[in-house]
């Protein structure tokens, strides 16, 4: 089967492309390196040092002899999306190609536009593209749990019956999206239903969780393959932020009460999800919605189970609670159904201790790289306009906490050459708030 | 009050700001004449000769007195609005600025990312100019009932309470809209609902039917005051052509079956409507959603309504069914509840034969200004891509009938000037298909 992996240097993406080529399909990566570019403009990095596609695909044929096809372009740009579907011809096409990050999109009206118009307008431009050159191309579109929100009854894969007044239908499951981005991707979801009604298209949206984890059979045969690790406060995720917060004998820190409850898995599972998804294609006009996580969690029960494994490492670990920057329930109701995956065959790898144990490695190893100021939220979901490069002047408002460090031994400042150092204060400082 | 109407030049947008300047409120228009230029663009013009709106606002100021703000831009320029919205100080902001028309929007690619980022841009621009500048500003916002689509349940406002696995919650009522346009609005209703929740804004989702008639108390006072009229296939709505198509002696056109039911209302309620939802707010962080509309019809009701009035009035009026150019169900359930505009005092305006009388006077007073061209759908939903200009070259796939012409008198081939005048050959030829 040919696969287009949209977005193919990213995170997920990257892991996607290698699992798929190792499984003996035929890949193609399309990918603009905004990512990357995002990066910069957040004054973050990857805990892991990252390589370049050129040298991670290099790698790769010399490891395994397969080759990925890239495409390099943009899908808001649609001369170039429609060439590239014409000359790979995919069977399915992955698209991991939006901005992703809740808090990116909340920054200020600039982010939150950008946000929008680039996932809405590069989905419709994928959307238009198989429907004039690969109608019968299965779309596997990555949506979010957070499209649902945190209502106060079941969550359904995408649809619910509802009985009203003596009818009955089965229809789209209500959203309540958190932010400017999941927002996009419920816009997505709209956009994607409607052309499978009106075209005949087949589409999956995965409604995925969390993901966590780094290290996948392909990503481990070389250094050079290693995949992106985000702890900041912009494009990292929790429990990234809480393992490297560990390493480093820094509090980790817990937005409000911490019961926020969400869908999370393994990067593994991602990857299998995807496989399961393409080699079970939607009908012909048909929409379909995968749950795609495997576990709940509070973010205080992460919280927990990072401080048990900081424990058992011998590192001392705080567990802060801090403002919570975001508008959400700190407390709620949180059951979402997630059988449909399962259904077709994914085997979950479960959160366990060893896991655990391997993200506190990762972060323990590359604690030099550790960049202390990335950590505190800077974005406020009740601001319109969030000034990070202000803010980035500034240490923490913290003081040093120099005992936890010692049991880590030396950590450094971060990679010191950003704007934020210029001050010429140490940023390690910080402080329970 | 101190109230902006956005797109005030606009077919709804004017009545409003007539109405509201009329009853003492204190109005600016705010308006790119954007809807003037996709008349040029798809080679329609209203019915109705409407006048520029520097002479409209003359008129109205030398017949009351009364002087109408404007401000001339687009709310797609932030700096513009965010200025607009510092000088003019609005308490409320009543939002018709967008891309209203279904099948504009499903022209191509094209039509359907420009619809979809105007629409959302320009509303999130909306809601961060009020969030910095006027966070205690009321937005009353346009939106439709096609977001809901047609589903086998009654129609809620806005919300709907759901029973699930022995738990309860009230949440947003799920959509399904029909086109990338109607898809335009369920986003900006996503968009809206998560800034009130955020940022404590105000907002009223005003889910509008399709709206009737043209003449106002304060549009009548003068003819250039005239507002528009539309009965083209893009921005026509189908009683404006229905009333055409029977003052020039051509059958009425239903799409399909015409089971297709929808919600619908005269614009003398549409403006009070605007004016109760300004004067009773919604609270601080309150979405609220209403439905706009006095009563529900289905398109061969109508089709049947107009042909009963055309008898009056001796016409002789057939009515053809045509295949529809759009996916939709062509007999469906339809039961939308609209009681909230009712508690709050609205006093609707039923269709009546003599309005139906009226809209046939409109349309037989200005008949020789109809364009027979502009009434077959050459925008098809099942198509990516639909070359309007292609198809204005030739005459409608029809032969001439004369005798039904003759019943109401010669009727000019259309304003000559345009495009697809270039063949040379009459367009008023037809027949039933």
């Amino acid at each position: 089967m040919r696969i287009a992996v949209l977005g193919g240097d990213g995170y997920c993406g990257w892991a996607t492309a290698l699992y798929l080529s190792n499984r003996g399909y035929s890949v193609a990566i399309v990918d603009n390196f905004i990512r990357r570019q995002w990066d910069h403009e957040v004054g973050a990095e990857t805990l892991t040092p990252i390589r370049p596609l050129s040298e991670r695909l290099r790698t790769w044929r010399q490891l395994t002899g397969k080759v990925i096809d890239v495409f390099v372009g943009d899908v808001m740009d649609y001369d170039f999306l429609s060439a590239t579907v014409k000359e790979f011809r995919p069977e399915a096409v992955v698209h991991f190609a939006e901005q992703r990050a809740a808090p990116y999109s909340m920054i200020d009206r600039k982010h939150a536009v950008f946000t929008q118009v680039n996932n809405v307008v590069g989905t419709l431009n994928v959307l238009f593209a198989l429907r004039e050159f690969a109608p019968d191309c299965h779309l596997v579109k990555l949506g979010t749990m957070g499209e649902y929100g945190t209502p106060n009854i079941d969550i359904e894969e995408g649809y619910i019956t509802i009985e009203h007044n003596g009818r009955k239908d089965v229809l789209p499951y209500p959203k309540q999206p958190g932010s400017f981005y999941h927002l996009s991707k419920v816009h997505d979801s709209h956009n994607i239903m409607f052309t499978c009604k009106i075209w005949g298209l087949r589409a999956t949206d995965l409604n995925q969780g969390v993901v966590y984890g780094t290290v996948t059979d392909e990503v481990a045969l070389d250094e050079a393959l290693i995949n992106r690790f985000d702890y900041d406060e912009v494009f990292g995720t929790v429990l990234n932020r809480f393992c490297v917060q560990a390493a480093i004998g820094m509090p980790l820190t817990v937005y409000g009460k911490g019961g926020q409850t969400r869908g999370f898995l393994d990067i593994r599972d991602t990857v299998r999800c995807i496989e399961i998804a393409c080699l079970n294609p939607a009908a012909k006009g048909e929409f379909r919605v995968f749950n795609q996580f495997t576990e709940q969690f509070s973010v205080l029960d992460l919280a927990r189970m990072v401080e048990a494994a900081g424990k058992k490492l011998k590192l001392k670990v705080e567990i802060d609670h801090i403002p919570d920057p975001r508008v959400e329930a700190e407390e709620h109701y949180y059951n979402a159904k997630h059988s449909k995956l399962i259904q077709l065959g994914l085997q979950p790898h479960l959160l366990s201790d060893s896991l655990l144990d391997s993200l506190m490695n990762i972060a323990l190893r590359y604690r030099e790289r550790v960049d202390t100021s990335m950590m505190m939220p800077k974005v406020n979901w009740r601001q319109a306009r969030n000034d990070r490069q202000m803010e980035t002047g500034k240490p923490a408002e913290v003081v040093a906490s120099e005992t936890a460090l010692e049991t880590v031994g030396t950590v450094s400042g971060g990679n010191g050459n950003r704007r934020s150092r210029a001050a010429g204060k140490p940023e390690l400082a910080y402080s329970k708030r």
